[in-house]
């Protein structure tokens, strides 16, 4: 099996994925305000401008601001107050010289006025006239017509995962329905012989599923739709029974478990049976997660994952989540990580060509905050549990120093 | 209605918001599997070890480690193999003095052997053994009883927000239901006789409601269930009708809509109306967002947001998402807030006294990440929609320098 021994590094496995798969976007028309989180698969221009005519963003007077010129409190700008401009209807009064209307925040300015005054800058002079204390600059307190969005404009892009304010933003607009993405099918197939599921009582030897589930919420958060195909025995016409399968109904393919040297070279075999290009990296320079298969066959990515959780996972975010991504028609790589700063409590080693992903949690001491690696073994579901975020050492680092600033992604 | 002018800080705001609201949790039990981003209502404790056997972390041989001390490629250990584990069976084979056993990745520990020499370090000498070509040290490649969890041991607190890890840690003691807190019902009332649903289209002076559904949809990502109550008219028994009707079926109000001081002043004399303690803030320093009211009463939170998109989801995550986190058990606020630095692009001026949260756009310039203020009324949704996250001047800030690093938290 050494011609499958191809050891990359993640960014050339990335690359190596890119270059083979390229997955055709699938749409569907959903309900805008059911929309949240979905990628959206069209780029709509705004119909018509917002606002669709000029509004008061305050309680006040509308006016000619040239009315209110060199207006101050001891030399006040009387003006006559013609009406009053109710919300939610055309304003019908037009201000003529000297003229000022009643406007509500939100309220339609009238024609002919061009500023509002603030009702706290007026005073009542009597029953039909106001004494306007300040001058008005042209355009003060108003929201021009199109000033939110211009008729035509792109409101957002394809591509964009929506968000609360996407959603209110295209409400605005009237786009009730819109064009997402509909989400990949993920296969999530454990294996392994001694594997079994949560709800059984394991007995010598067995240990419950995790990964199938740990991965399947992982993927539901990056946007698609997990299919659990279930604990796998280790036999390799099962395996090829479960692959084919999964090919078949599935838009993306993740193995996962058998971290056996036998286990994976069979996995490889397996999935290179399926049809070319096959079997891109089969090993990635990372830690932990090293024994990774990334293969693409049927135009469809299919990941050999280590079957510990912590590897899993580190190779699920790195890999899988951005192949989902891709998928949807979104960016794979988020533009910015945010990041906790942290001084690092303890030192860690790398070696260089090889990419660390160190475990923490995030511990306050004397005011500073301290990044404390949870030197669990990647087998250890329970590393991930304790730890708040990830550390990262890049490739070519031979490691980091305690005391360290560091950047920590948190875990959502 | 000078008496309910209260202007508090966000801090002060929050502490007497959290002085009257008392929430009893409410309690329900779902599968596990279904539990992501839920939040934990009880804390489970290991029912058992994890693992339950001695495991095996590669493929290789269990021996006695004494048996290899001293052993090398030029003076290897000779030792007898008796057996092979299977995967998922309790090791059959105990080990007496030089024997070894064949073990898989994840197999059983057999019983008298104390570590496992990797299946690189050794080399087959005959059909029944092996040469051992580096000493193992006791424990090596090994995962004990109990290293993940401890019998007994506490997993995950209650409050906390499981993520997929979580749930697969549970899953892995055999936790395959939970009891979680129920989602808190959040109503959304909006207001105003210019506002129209967004399938409709605008007349003159009309405007599509935004709020209802960004604040719903904000609501539910903090974990809460909204509840659209529409658009009521301004008028003070449609809102007394509605806020009634809403304290009845929720556990929250969210009013949203009418800036104008006299719809405020109505808002919270009807708040007041429904009982003790009533209106605890109306205003808090802070823009945009001043015209705010915070209250208490029926042991329900009430929020008045303003109308205006921006300041409606500032106030949304500063106050009422921390209200929804604690109806649910959770922290209020989050312990570290990730976010990501960038330069200033604009000076920001802001008041001491006044806490500014301002919307800006993330831009690369020159291999540096520069926030960029957009500076939109907050009237404007787009505003919120051309913005990667908000950067916030403190309290007792005169402003931010251009050029200055800041911390921008990112919109999910």
């Amino acid at each position: 099996m050494a011609e499958f021994f191809r050891v990359l590094t993640p960014i050339d496995a990335w690359a190596k994925l890119a270059e083979h798969y390229r997955p055709a976007l699938q749409v569907e028309e959903v309900a805008t305000f059911a929309a949240l989180d979905r990628f959206l698969a069209e780029t709509p221009l705004a119909p018509h401008d917002l606002p669709q005519f000029a509004r008061s963003t305050v309680d006040g007077y509308a006016v000619r601001a040239r009315d209110t010129f060199g207006a101050s409190s001891s030399l006040p700008a009387f003006l006559d107050v013609v009406g009053e401009v109710a919300m939610g209807r055309q304003a019908e009064v037009t201000l003529g010289v000297g003229q000022a209307a009643l406007v509500h925040t939100g309220g339609m300015i009238p024609a002919g006025a061009d500023a509002v005054v603030m009702v706290e800058n007026t005073q009542r002079a009597d029953e039909h006239s106001i004494e306007v204390l300040s001058a008005a600059a042209v355009g003060e307190n108003v929201i021009q017509v199109g000033e939110d969005v211009r008729q035509g404009d792109v409101i957002v892009e394809a591509g964009h995962r929506l968000r609360p304010q996407d959603i209110g933003g295209l409400l605005a607009l009237g786009f009730v329905r819109v064009r997402v993405a509909r989400p990949p099918r993920v296969a999530l197939i454990s294996t392994g012989d001694e594997v079994i599921p949560p709800d059984q009582t394991p007995g010598p030897g067995q240990v419950r599923d995790i990964n199938s589930y740990t991965l399947a919420l992982l993927a539901q958060r990056a946007g698609a739709e997990p299919v659990l195909f279930g604990i796998i025995p280790d036999r390799r016409e099962a395996l090829e029974e479960a692959v084919r399968s999964a090919l078949a109904g599935c838009d993306l393919v993740v193995l996962s478990a058998g971290s056996s040297v036998s286990y994976r070279d069979m996995s490889a075999e397996v999935i290179a049976g399926m049809g070319a290009p096959g079997v891109l990296a089969h090993g990635i320079s990372i830690r932990p997660g090293k024994p990774t298969i990334v293969a693409v066959t049927q135009n469809k990515p299919v990941f050999g994952l280590p079957g510990n959780p912590v590897s899993a996972m580190v190779l699920f975010d790195l890999l899988v989540a951005p192949a989902i991504r891709l998928a949807l028609g979104g960016r794979p790589f988020a533009e910015h990580q945010p990041q906790v700063r942290a001084r690092l409590a303890r030192q860690i080693n790398s070696a260089a060509g090889r990419e660390d992903h160190v475990q923490v949690r995030l511990e306050e001491r004397a005011g500073e905050l301290w990044a404390v690696p949870v030197f669990g073994k990647s087998n250890l579901i329970y590393t991930l549990v304790r730890a708040d975020g990830v550390v990262r050492v890049p490739l070519h680092s031979l490691g980091l120093e305690q005391g360290a600033w560091v950047g920590v992604s948190l875990y959502a």
